[in-house]
């Protein structure tokens, strides 16, 4: 099953542990994934990082362990159990241009007869249902607003817009533009924030923790979001099913939940994921 | 002095060994870059790596180096004796999508006045006069076509482009989709067509020598674009001031040069770059 990973927070981060978590929740113990990718924003930049390359030895991953980027937007894909070779060009996280700044968006999920019409500003360059969904946002925000619009007003004009796409099935995904990242939920999703006072963290499935009181500032919040808690002493947060969240500056400023939220178990999410096929 | 190297191919082929020499070139004998990027096609995906870091170690160079990565179309630039940080969003090579493929463009050389309208398909994400230019050139054919015309008819568009552009400074610039690169010499630009017969060939600043009869097969054809000759037992062919060429698979298909073609020495290429500040 693919997992998605997000960071939100208001000071440059460096995402190494929680990517060494995630990594192993993706199945890196044994063998290495089917392909992941990793977008680390810098201010208004963008690093991106794909790999394709089913190998044990990925020289990407072991460049984002040795560089230990400092970022306070990232969004980051895990793909396994695909069937054949992965294109580059089907590789999340995908990224564009709008307004001035870059987008980026990782989806795990299906959906089912979503084609929207050719767009006049955006136009997938592979052949996933995840590239024409990001397309699809962005064209319809670019449509509506020449500049980006005052915040609440993106996220209405989100929220109406993932409504849309996941009535076509499955939609977990992310979006970031380096200032702000989006969450969306249809099966699973967790996050945390992390502020003063800051304590230690095991992660769940790797024999490593960490002291943040050592790496932070008393000022620092950081938000973590991910398919799966990545520690086992910490509380994580669960989405409900079909919501929607905005974090900046490492905390949630906007929320959509239905009325009457519904929460899966990991074993009832994890289930459904695979029961809309291995492409997950 | 900035430097630009392209390569376009009718093989997927590994550019290491041009990018060694080209790295040496720009200065890297004694210490690092001030900044480097270079970006690789596989298909119609795109993997491009930035380093805005001024560092002897770099794990970016590293990387490509250990990765062997085979691509049809590369282009990278090197930047050298910079003013102060370089930062993520200024580094060359830029990336856009036009017309549902991935656009690469770098430059060497600098733009005065040159301030166009606000792009209704592209904006800038940084503030350089580079990255005003690529987004001038795709928002131009955007705006007259809405789907990519035949290649005559791009070369001739790109053609004009590119002559207005140059009226406001030096233009040296490579763009590529994927599958054609174009680049245009202001002051220095030399390439080689490479095809069998394949022989040895020796780095101009390094100790390292190739010999490509044991890496390629007899159709492979590779054509590689660089600011300065890479090796220095090959003939390399000069490109005149204010010629534009198109490569496919690796050969010219399109040329424009003027009538009476001005070809510059090395040494008065070098001196005029440098005259026009420290920021090329």
């Amino acid at each position: 099953m693919c997992q998605l990973l997000g960071m939100n927070c208001n000071t440059p981060t460096d995402i190494v542990f929680s990517f060494e978590g995630f990594s192993k929740r993706g199945g890196l113990t044994d063998h290495h994934t089917d392909g992941f990718g990793i977008g680390f924003f810098e201010g208004r930049g963008l690093r991106l990082f794909l790999d394709n390359r089913p190998s044990a030895d990925s020289p990407v991953a072991e460049l984002i362990r040795q560089y230990q980027i400092k970022s306070e937007n990232v969004i980051a894909h895990i793909r396994k159990a695909t069937q054949g070779q992965v294109l580059l060009e089907n590789t999340h996280p995908f990224r564009r241009e709008l307004w001035g700044r870059y987008w980026l968006f990782a989806h795990n999920g299906h959906l089912s007869g979503f084609a929207p019409p050719q767009g006049e500003y955006f136009t997938p360059v592979g052949n996933t249902d995840s590239e024409r969904a990001f397309c699809y946002i962005l064209e319809q925000l670019r449509q509506r607003f020449a500049e980006q619009p005052e915040r609440d007003v993106l996220f209405a004009a989100v929220r109406d817009l993932v409504s849309e796409i996941r009535a076509h099935g499955l939609f977990n995904m992310m979006l970031s533009n380096g200032e702000m990242l989006f969450a969306h939920t249809s099966t699973l999703l967790f996050y945390i924030v992390r502020q003063a006072p800051f304590g230690k963290a095991n992660l769940s499935d790797a024999e490593v923790s960490i002291d943040f009181t050592e790496v932070t500032t008393p000022k620092d919040r950081v938000a973590v979001i991910a398919t799966l808690p990545l520690t086992d002493n910490e509380t994580w947060t669960q989405l409900a099913q079909n919501e929607l969240v905005l974090f900046q500056q490492g905390e949630i400023v906007c929320r959509d939940r239905p009325d009457l939220p519904v929460y899966l178990s990991k074993e009832e999410g994890l289930r459904i994921a695979r029961s809309v096929g291995a492409a997950l």
